[in-house]
């Protein structure tokens, strides 16, 4: 324990162990907890209240930033302690429940869920878990490695827990931009304008009245898995690659591009990290999630500042980053996650949003969450709050996967809509890149299949966007044919030659 | 004609026949042409091109702010005189060549195509047709009763052809707030922060230079249809008015709710009508167009204001309203639909947006635009630029249609999205409202089916949920079955009893 990190004298009675702190929740709350992307997440209290959980009939509402570290969401959803689960999750276990019903999901834009609470169209907050490196001398919180929804927990919640830790160095502070917009009516302008805008303060802040307890821990974040990139992110990101240098050298970009997104993934990684090849110079990010590629970006010379919410990186980066973070304090800062998500900043600043697809098809919509339509697989995270506001929304995917490449990514009609044909202007995968602004539908099937398709599937979405063709209408469709790909694949493992297909 | 509304003495050897200038018009040009939901559109030099493309090999592109008035689109269609059309549309003879794909659409968020020119992600506007009711000192443009797109298209257009409408009083000035977001990377805020805000111009800035013909007509713009409020109607509204009542009283919304934005349509205007009923106050409007309810709000003093990209409303309240206009001026605004539109002063207002759905399904996503997936309506106009920014997204439609209620509106999967589950927050039919806030998918069908379907349907839709249900997933469908009951409608006339349901 490192008493000393406590700088308000208040909380120094308030010291309790994790099973203590376990002990506040009550079945039936609603809880709020820090972590996002896995970083800053609840390392003693949720796993303490899992533990619990396990041998009793005890369940919340859990509302976190985003994805929890370490295995906290499977001890979770295995004790049976969760009722509800919100806005995002990545987690094998849970992922189960929720698809089998056990477990409800509300699968939210990241930016909405502060809205939604303040808004009180959510539950209020009962008790609020939020990971501190330091308290400052009035009682608030110096964050650690996210914001996430951390600052409108620490708001709304009746009962705040601290959980402070200590493997986080005490010099980690100083990148923390906390902003909090206003109720309405009350609600005004977020007045950032660049990436490095600071409009806000550098803790969150809490009312010491309502702080029951402070945890201390010294596990650290779990590190973002390092993936090497295979051939077919080598070639998407070279295929986006090269269509950056013709926007530049078009005249529509500047060699600084305008500031890049990237949704958390290898592809996004990969292409990110593509950027360092390029004639590309004084690049910014304004993305929800810093990744190891923002930080070779920034050693390379080659970005100049990145904002987020999060910072998400495999074991070296991280533990270069905290060694060497007085190198970096000016050049990050992390964000509230409904203020780097905001429509307003996204629009304003003109953001390139590359963001990963499970599937598209050839009118240009796009699934990011559901497997066949009905099982979901991690949640829409950020990616609709990006792509419908952005300056760009670009989509990368494989054109297929699983062996004898049973499955392809691109198909008549996708299974879920996440982000619709009016808000995808570029598809990429290992084969191409289809450009789609300024095409009418007609225009982007023909496109999509030219230039996305697996050489597999060619003929076969060929085939079905004639036929629909001749049938007629704007967005032509066989509506008795458009999921035989889905169907197929579960009937017969492949997806290659649906039987309707034969029929034609 | 009255030259003495043309101030600016470069101009006026430049005033031409509409005739003459349908002769600037060449073969693929691009053209933008003022007029928002008919008003304030081209009612001489698009008209004249459709005479002279009846004669002649010619077509264009044709972007405007949104549907045109008269039988313009249905002249140009017919004339073969578009190759292409976007960002809407509602002409019957347009629509039929776009879903025979003899004419390419594009159907755009009405916030975008603006952006999109701006930032060249669309091709360069040939030639502009802008209508004034007058022009000032500097050879600007008075715009009359629509601003669309116009701004921007007179920035951008390396021709110009203004338009004077004479029907338009000479007073119809004031009201006009033109504002030009700047290009990236220079883009600043848009400091609109109530419904009221000033934050542009009076005129439309044109560089005189390209001002290649000033063309007279008298003829004013087509007016709003008039539909009396069936018993439906009146039922969506009640629903909904109840809606509000209870959000006030519960401390959610103030007797003034927040700015509103309602969709053109019967039923839009039938609830913003109904706020007349209740015990509202000082309501605003910030929406894209103001109808006959914005004016009766008005005059029966329950409207503070109203902000919005045109006016289309009946020949009885136009007429009312030009006569009368010094005392609405300072009740009314009219701005550039990428600000009447803008996501950023979207979210900052927390607006209640009202818009109609053409169906829906029993997990919240909306179909805007298609009928049975391919056939395209008329567009999704500003819908989704309100429902994904907005504080509240509601989306209205009767439960069936047709004799012996043929079609359902609310089904198992809708056949195109424009609005994603994420994005939806109230359903309502005749029948009741489903409050979508705080609801796993799960929980959503229930509300739905329970209260928005129509009893005719209710144990069909019921049966297709428990199916599913029973197959498992956080969405539970059954893709073979998900589009059943629109291949039976097509079938065989009617929606109901598919024959998957007689399977089970």
């Amino acid at each position: 324990m490192e008493i000393e990190r406590i700088k308000f004298e208040g909380y120094k009675n308030s010291i309790i162990t994790a099973d203590e702190a376990a002990l506040l929740f009550e079945n039936g709350m609603t809880v709020g907890s820090s972590g996002f992307t896995k970083a800053g997440d609840s390392k003693a209290v949720l796993p303490a209240f899992a533990a619990r959980a396990a041998n009793e009939e005890i369940a919340i509402t859990l509302i976190t930033g985003a994805s929890l570290g370490h295995t906290t969401d499977s001890d979770l959803a295995d004790a049976n302690a969760l009722y509800k689960r919100m806005p995002f999750q990545v987690d094998p276990v849970l992922r189960k429940k929720i698809n089998d019903g056990s477990i409800l999901f509300i699968d939210q834009h990241l930016s909405e869920t502060a809205e939604l609470l303040n808004n009180k169209h959510l539950p209020k907050i009962d008790l609020a878990i939020i990971e501190a490196s330091s308290i400052d001398e009035n009682g608030n919180i110096i964050p650690t490695t996210s914001i996430g929804n951390s600052a409108t927990f620490a708001k709304l919640a009746g009962k705040v827990i601290i959980e402070i830790n200590t493997s986080i160095p005490n010099n980690f502070n100083g990148i923390h931009d906390i902003f909090i917009p206003e109720n309405y009516p009350e609600r005004d302008i977020i007045p950032i304008t660049k990436p490095d805008s600071r409009i806000g303060k550098g803790y969150i802040e809490v009312d010491p009245e309502k702080v029951v307890g402070i945890v201390f821990t010294e596990l650290p974040d779990s590190p973002a898995q390092v993936t090497s990139i295979d051939e077919k992110t080598a070639a998407i990101a070279n295929h986006l690659i090269h269509f950056f240098e013709v926007e530049v050298a078009s005249g529509r970009l500047t060699d600084s591009l305008l500031p890049l997104q990237a949704g958390i993934g290898k592809v996004a990684n990969a292409v990110l990290s593509g950027f360092s090849k390029g004639n590309f110079k004084n690049l910014t990010m304004y993305s929800e999630v810093l990744q190891d590629s923002t930080f070779e970006l920034i050693d390379s010379g080659k970005m100049d500042f990145a904002s987020a919410s999060s910072i998400t990186v495999s074991k070296a980066c991280y533990e270069h980053l905290m060694q060497n973070f007085e190198n970096y304090k000016d050049k990050i800062i992390l964000r509230p996650q409904n203020i780097s998500n905001a429509p307003e900043v996204i629009r304003r600043l003109g953001i390139i949003a590359i963001n990963t697809a499970i599937e598209f098809d050839i009118y240009g919509n796009v699934n990011s969450t559901h497997i066949s339509g009905s099982k979901m697989m991690n949640g829409i995270g950020g990616s609709g709050d990006f792509a419908r506001n952005a300056y760009l929304s670009i989509f990368v995917t494989p054109s297929v996967s699983k062996e004898n490449n049973a499955i392809s990514h691109i198909l008549p009609m996708v299974s879920h809509v996440d982000h619709t044909e009016h808000d995808v202007d570029i598809l990429v995968t290992e084969n191409g890149l289809a450009d789609l602004r300024g095409l009418a539908p007609r225009e982007r099937a023909i496109q999509i299949i030219q230039n996305c398709v697996h050489p597999d599937y060619k003929e076969q979405l060929q085939s079905y966007y004639e036929r629909a063709r001749l049938r007629g209408g704007h967005t032509p469709h066989l509506l008795e044919e458009a999921f035989s790909w889905h169907i197929n694949y579960s009937n017969s493992g492949t997806m290659k030659n649906p039987v309707s297909v034969e029929h034609r």
